[in-house]
Order: C-alpha cells, then sequence, then structure tokens
C-alpha cells in the first residue's frame, strides 16, 4: 500500500467514503485489509483525563493511538481525512449509563467539549499472525476475567481478554508475534488454565458458546481493547459514545507501521 | 534483587532514606544500580490533561510509567513506600515560568491539586547496554534537535534527544536492545549525520563539548524524557516542579522488570 501513486485514494479511504454515504452498514471486519481498525471512545472533555489515565494505568488493554482536541471529530495522526462522526457505520451511545438508539451519524448530538479515543485492537495484528502460521480466523472469543484494572477517577472493572486456542508451537509463535505489537496489547497476559485468571468461559461476550477444548490446543489470552469500553459504560457518564461491536474505526495507518507509535 | 529476604530494605528503599533525612544531597547517577530512575514533573491538575496527552502524542521521549491521583505524593506502583515531597534530593520549582530557588523538600509548597508524573529514563536501560556490551559511561550527550514534538495544549517544542557514539557493531547491539524496551524510549530515533536532525552539537544540554567524531564512530539517537520538562517550563504554567538535573527519583523497579508496562 506504501506503493500506492500519489493522490491514489487508500483502501481505507474509500470505505470510510462509503460508510459515509450510507453504503455500507455492516460490520467492518474484513473491509480495507491491513489497515488498523480501532475501539472509539468519546466522551466530554472533563472526563478525558480520568479516562486517558485509566488507559495509561493499563495500557496493555487500553493502548491509546490518538487522542482527538476538544471538539475536533478529525483524528489527524490516524487518519486525517476522516470525520468520527461519520465514518463508523453504527455507534453506541449512552446517556447517564443507559443506552439509546444506535446512531449512524453523530452529527445531531456533536458537541464542542467532546474527545475521542482511539484505541488499538488485537484485530491490528491479525494478519502478522497469519503470516507468521497462526490461523485467526476461529477459535476466538472475548471473555470477561476476575483480573481488577487499576482505576483511576469513575473508571473501572475487571480486565476484559481474547482467548485463542492455539497450538503449543502456534502459541510459541504467537507470543513471539505479538510481542512486536507492544502498543497494540502487545504479548499474552496467560496461557494455559483459564480458571487461573477467572476467564467466563459460560458467557463470552463475542464469539459465540465455547465448546471442549481439543486435546492438542492451549487456551492463550490476550488484554483486550473491550476494556475501557465496559470501564467507560459501567462509570455512567453524562455522555459516553462508542463504536457499535464490529463497527469500529478504519484508519489510514498498516498494521506493520504501528508497531510503535 | 528478586531473592531479598522477605522484609529486607532494597537498595532504593534505603537510597531514599538516606536522601529523605538529608544524608545524600548530591546527584542520583550511580545510586542503587539496578533500579529504575525516573524524570519527574509536577503540575496542577488544571493541565493534567493536556500534559498526559502530549506525553502520548510523543511517547518515545515521553514514557509515562505511573501518574498519581491529585494530591497523592506517594507514587503507588513504582515505590509505593515513597513520598515524592521529599525523596528527591534537590527540585527545581518554576511559577509562571520563572525559576525559584531550588528546594529539597516540597511540604511547604505541597497542594491538593498537584499530580505528580514519573517519567522513563534512558538511564533504565544502561545496565542491559553494558550487559550486552556496549559501554555507557562517556560519549554521551543531551542536545536539542530541530524536529517538532506534537502539541497539546499549551505544551510544545522541539524533541530533545541523548546521543551516544558508538562502533557500528555496538550500535546495531545497542538498537536491538533499547528496542525491548518499547516504554522507555525504545529503539533510536536516528542514526547517522546530527545534521539530519538539526542536533545543536554546539550547546549541549548536558554532557560538555562535543569533541570531532572519531573515524570508527557512528552518532545514535535516542529521544530523551527532558523533552516532556522542557515543554512544562516553556508553558508558563502558574506552578511546575521538576527533579533538578541528575537528581532523579529512584523507584522500586528493577529496570527489566519495566521492559513492559
Amino acid at each position: 500500500m506504501d506503493d500506492a501513486a500519489p493522490g491514489a485514494m487508500l483502501d481505507s479511504e474509500r470505505v470510510r467514503r462509503d460508510i459515509r454515504a450510507g453504503r455500507i452498514r455492516g460490520t467492518s471486519r474484513g473491509l480495507a485489509p491491513g489497515f488498523v481498525q480501532c475501539n472509539l471512545a468519546i466522551l466530554p472533555k472533563g472526563f478525558g483525563f480520568d479516562f486517558l489515565l485509566y488507559c495509561q494505568r493499563n495500557q496493555r488493554a487500553c493502548p491509546v493511538l490518538e487522542v482527538t482536541d476538544p471538539g475536533d471529530p478529525v483524528p489527524r495522526r490516524l487518519a486525517p481525512g476522516a470525520d468520527l462522526r461519520t465514518d463508523c457505520a453504527r455507534y453506541s451511545v449512552f446517556v447517564d449509563g443507559a443506552r439509546q438508539d444506535d446512531r449512524s451519524d453523530l452529527t445531531d448530538i456533536w458537541r464542542d467539549d467532546l474527545v475521542c479515543f482511539l484505541i488499538g485492537s488485537g484485530i491490528t495484528f491479525d494478519a502478522a499472525l497469519e503470516r507468521a502460521g497462526v490461523p485467526t480466523g476461529g477459535d476466538r472469543w472475548v471473555l470477561r476475567s476476575a483480573l481488577p484494572t487499576e482505576p483511576a477517577g469513575p473508571f473501572r472493572g475487571n480486565l476484559i481478554v481474547t482467548m485463542r486456542w492455539l497450538t503449543p508451537g502456534q502459541a510459541i509463535t504467537a507470543t513471539q508475534v505479538t510481542a512486536r505489537f507492544p502498543f497494540n496489547h502487545g504479548a499474552p497476559i496467560h496461557i494455559g488454565d483459564p480458571a487461573a485468571i477467572g476467564a467466563d468461559l459460560a458467557s463470552p461476550m463475542f464469539g459465540g458458546p465455547v465448546p471442549a477444548l481439543p486435546p492438542d490446543r492451549v487456551p492463550v489470552f490476550w488484554a483486550c481493547g473491550v476494556t475501557p469500553q465496559a470501564a467507560a459504560e459501567a462509570a455512567r457518564l453524562p455522555l459516553f459514545i462508542t463504536h457499535a461491536a464490529a463497527h469500529s474505526f478504519i484508519t489510514d495507518r498498516t498494521a506493520d507501521s504501528v508497531m510503535l507509535p
């Protein structure tokens, strides 16, 4: 993608244009492959310090890739031509902690004091895992754990994790590969027994029911970017906006370019 | 140091006790070897969001290892028994940007709205470099560069860099070793010609005059933790406090343990 002709439109720009025009309304999964997709959290600047501090204190789960200036809906570092009010296909909106109807456009409710946090997603290193021979298509769940995060202001809650089932060889390779992405969750936080971290296999947040573990597989766990979103929801802010699940924000940065900030 | 008897005093705790009692008044360089030393920045919470954002936007120069809660002088993660008002041997204090007399104790001027930022220092990976055969004792300077940092609120300024002169082989080893410390400046930001980044060889901030480069050496540059301190000074805050140069805060964390957060 670095070889694109000057002025040529990036895949990420094309997809965002189609989302903005309402031509794409579904999940972002699989769109603009190779480009970093981010978790989005939007909240009033008054809570910005505590939320940024929460992310700093729980950096494995909450790798902040960009924070916009108050009132500015443009992610000038990750996608200078984008508008965070319109370029996710679907947004979830919470008022005083109560979920409102989802929206496809935030322009009506935009305010000058809103700050947007773009937080790295485990999707970022999927392509690198695939290239190293670690399949990423299935056997992957998002689970609640019993590990507490470090609170900051009103933000707190347990760590949410991504579990993948891998062969022992894949687990070693995946540890090496993901350690190269310290600003996108980095290396696993646990390997082996789910009970050791209190992983809630009974009620996965995403990924469907968890079947019995095949004998040749080992569960491997990474800190998950859903963690800060859950902490912000639980804080019952006057206003909190996030991308709807699986409708992430697509940046112009290629996955390999965000290994370091 | 992990083998210390339970309840035994760490070297870092012993040194801080001596600093607090006034028995140590000089530089922290060489004290409690193996323990992480941090740059310290203390400012009113009202500037906390912008300063934390400045650090996030310039993470290579400003790796934040801990931020205390407002009014709390205890760095609960890095040194739970310490007091940031007394445990640096010397502090520099700025009021409206004007430098006051240095102090050895902040208790008199402490306020409930002050927030302490502990920022990683290149000293952290010196021991790892030495173990890998890269000498760290000399041929090292802190220099202004012409590379702008990304501003946030009132905080802005050019990147300040640490330059080391190494053999080509040492330069490669040093790149590999420091890349393992992504949360302590990480890999070099430049190698070779100082002019390419506008490094100010004529007026080093630390390290003394820069002699002629020996023919078998290559200059290698890392982002330096003096960067956020200079940005905070230049912002002329109502109150800004930092450790006096070379009088860093000594934490209880060993250098190898802070490779990841």
